[in-house]
């Protein structure tokens, strides 16, 4: 209780502190917009103050709270996004999400994220938790799947078949930016439990792609056939194992070609190369570009660049996500729209969803074949859907079978399931480190 | 020419081993494009990689050659740029300076650019050439105006009164950038020649923002008031020395508060947020946002953050520097469109003004009033027009006072002063070098 009133007020504090700059700005803002001499980055420029002081007050008043700083990014912009609503009409920042340059900049944020969560992780140390990250992902992908068909079917029978399947798909897939950035901010990255989550989320991610693929046939041609279930599954898996082994030998290439080069900063330039090569190539294979954002940083890993005049390759990376990996978070929170909670059947089938997703991921413990890594913990690193789940929300919208409503309620389990994951996890961590020292 | 060969010899091996990449992935961004299932920052990844990898290559062969790494920037941005002349029409970037996202990411290159020129100068020194650096503006703004309306009228003499008007504006203003770059690259950024050019060019985008207000007033109202002109004059002037003056009062305040903090990379972020409002503030006072940038770093410059557990705030901006000012280069060699030179009236228009052009602003070594500082580096380093000359013409055919052809001739001359100065620049100063040896 004391925590939440620390909160609020602090909150308060900062909203009104923040309030008067903000519409000076934003009516300004408009005026050279109107004027038509105004440098067109000028209203990008004032979007990222907005969200760069969100994040780091955000996330400092939560660190000072022994909370993740996350938690912090992504609360301050929910209070951003309904500015508009908490204002009574006074202020709105609908044109942030809008526009474009800072989606694709958070977009860069999180495919950051997932590239230094790559550059700390080992594949040798991955491999040894391999087979518990499978089964972890087989029971999270197939558990969510089965209990989202029968929940929806039982609150909103007149959905239909194809609605029940959606929700049920939307289940299935981790988001692992919330964990990963959870465990980082503990440095808990070297864990057991940070290594089979994250290599579960990888394969859940791949697993979620081709159940997505798969029911989105079946919803547009009302069948599929077993070829293209055999070519979508096929692809991807080639496309990781391949990418990571041809990665794994080009990389000390690279690295022996790069030290020859005389002009600056190839070191950061060629890291940043290959991230957005092997981004791209994901996407083109159909996965999600952090999928390859992983999948680089892991091979770029073990890269020995031998240009010793530069800087590590992590020290060289960190400016660029103390910049951009805040913006993605911070524009997560402020694509939430308070207004969907006031109508009660949207709660309700929010929360059902919401408690079926949980509790479905906590039977992923089953699948920990690994002395000493807590169930409990890795249960509770693969609640949340994040972006993932927003994508998956976004086809089903887009092809029909998912109306406003049961858009509105996938939203609002997604927000859930990620805000409640850092606390949770960040219990489970500190209960499992104190069972540790009082043995 | 041997030199003239390599690069030949250099340029089309790069340009035959990327074809075959571009030319595949061109295709697969169209076909993912038209699919829509693709991340939309899948083709702006292509975007960077292509412009990273022309940043890198063309770079590092001028290096090799000993020139400047920005005009291989620039030139294989001329080259992807041109590509669908070059090859026959089978390829085409045009998409690449469409994209929203490239160019904002751009126009932060430029102002990261400025902001660590801000950051490497000193306010002391600066002050100490600061005679010089005005005589230098001056000279810079009033005699390429002149000679220019002159040449124009001569010329053009059918193009009228405010045409000569605006080409004789376009001519003023001196583009930092180019300059700075190369000082930077050759690592002469604190002799008194690069103080002087760099107080000079400041001034002299104060004085010119000036007078293009005035100009556009006269073009648009066919008069201007004597009001309008103290009002345009007194804005620019008292926001440079204030913001200056608030930001050295502000500075260590704002290093005190940071050192406070708990939250992870406050240090960058910080530096960062003081960039962006800096030059948002300039944009709000109808300044360039570059020069906001430069402000920001020269404030900065100063700050003693407490925060010793972090890197040096250089090191910091270095990687963001790495990253995104080669896209600004790249960017601003593919602009150019090589078709406008098959026009020979835009030859002799754009020759006439690019001569003009750089005679005019070797008249600024007069205004040189530092001994021992070589007149002839100041008016070699203040020739290019660069990025605020495109911006000028721009205006110009907005306002419909330049049509295409005189559009097409000013962007020559911003070309060719670009393209020149780097050479003269580094010829120059080797040559100042040999003297001072020798004595």
């Amino acid at each position: 209780m004391k925590i939440t009133k620390k909160f609020l007020s602090y909150g308060l504090i900062a909203l009104l502190v923040m309030s008067p700059f903000i519409s000076y700005a934003s009516s300004e803002v408009e005026h050279a917009a109107s004027s038509g001499h105004s440098d067109p980055i000028a209203p990008v420029l004032f979007g990222l103050i907005i969200i760069l002081l969100a994040a780091k007050v955000g996330g400092e008043l939560f660190e000072k709270m022994n909370q993740p700083a996350v938690l912090g990014e992504l609360i301050f912009g929910i209070m951003i996004g309904n500015l508009a609503l908490l204002s009574g009409g006074a202020f709105s920042f609908s044109y942030l999400v809008e526009a474009e340059a800072i989606d694709i900049m958070a977009r860069l944020g999180v495919m950051i994220l997932l590239f230094q969560v790559g550059l700390e992780s080992n594949i040798k140390d991955m491999m040894k938790v391999g087979i518990s990250s499978f089964l972890v992902a087989i029971v999270g992908v197939v558990v969510p799947m089965v209990l989202g068909y029968y929940v929806s079917s039982w609150i909103i029978p007149e959905a239909g078949f194809n609605a029940h399947l959606f929700i049920g798909a939307t289940l299935t897939a981790t988001s692992v930016g919330i964990t990963a950035r959870v465990l980082k901010d503990l440095d808990k990255l070297r864990t057991p439990e940070a290594k089979i989550i994250l290599g579960a989320a990888v394969i859940d991610d791949v697993l979620g792609l081709i159940i997505l693929s798969i029911v989105s046939g079946i919803v547009i041609s009302g069948t599929v056939s077993a070829t293209s279930i055999v070519t979508i599954s096929l692809t991807s898996v080639v496309f990781l194992i391949g990418s990571i082994l041809i990665g794994l030998k080009a990389a000390p290439l690279i690295g022996k070609w790069v030290s020859g080069m005389k002009v600056e900063g190839m070191k950061i330039v060629t890291a940043f190369l290959f991230l957005f090569v092997m981004s791209y190539m994901a996407d083109l294979m159909g996965l999600a570009t952090i999928v390859g954002a992983f999948a680089a940083g892991l091979v770029l890993d073990d890269v020995s660049f031998k240009n010793k005049k530069e800087h590590h390759i992590e020290v060289l990376v960190k400016p660029l996500y103390c910049i951009f990996v805040p913006i993605f978070f911070v524009l997560m929170g402020i694509q939430v729209k308070l207004d969907a909670f006031l109508d009660p059947k949207i709660i309700i089938i929010a929360l059902g969803i919401t408690a079926v997703s949980i509790i479905g991921k906590q039977a992923c413990g089953l699948g920990v074949k690994c002395p000493g890594a807590s169930k409990l913990t890795v249960g509770i690193g693969m609640i949340s859907r994040g972006e993932v789940g927003l994508i998956f929300a976004g086809i089903g919208k887009e092809l029909g079978v998912l109306d406003d409503s049961l858009f509105g309620a996938i939203v609002i389990m997604v927000i859930l399931t990620t805000l409640v994951t850092p606390p949770l996890l960040k219990w489970s961590i500190a209960r499992k480190d104190k069972a540790v020292e009082s043995v």
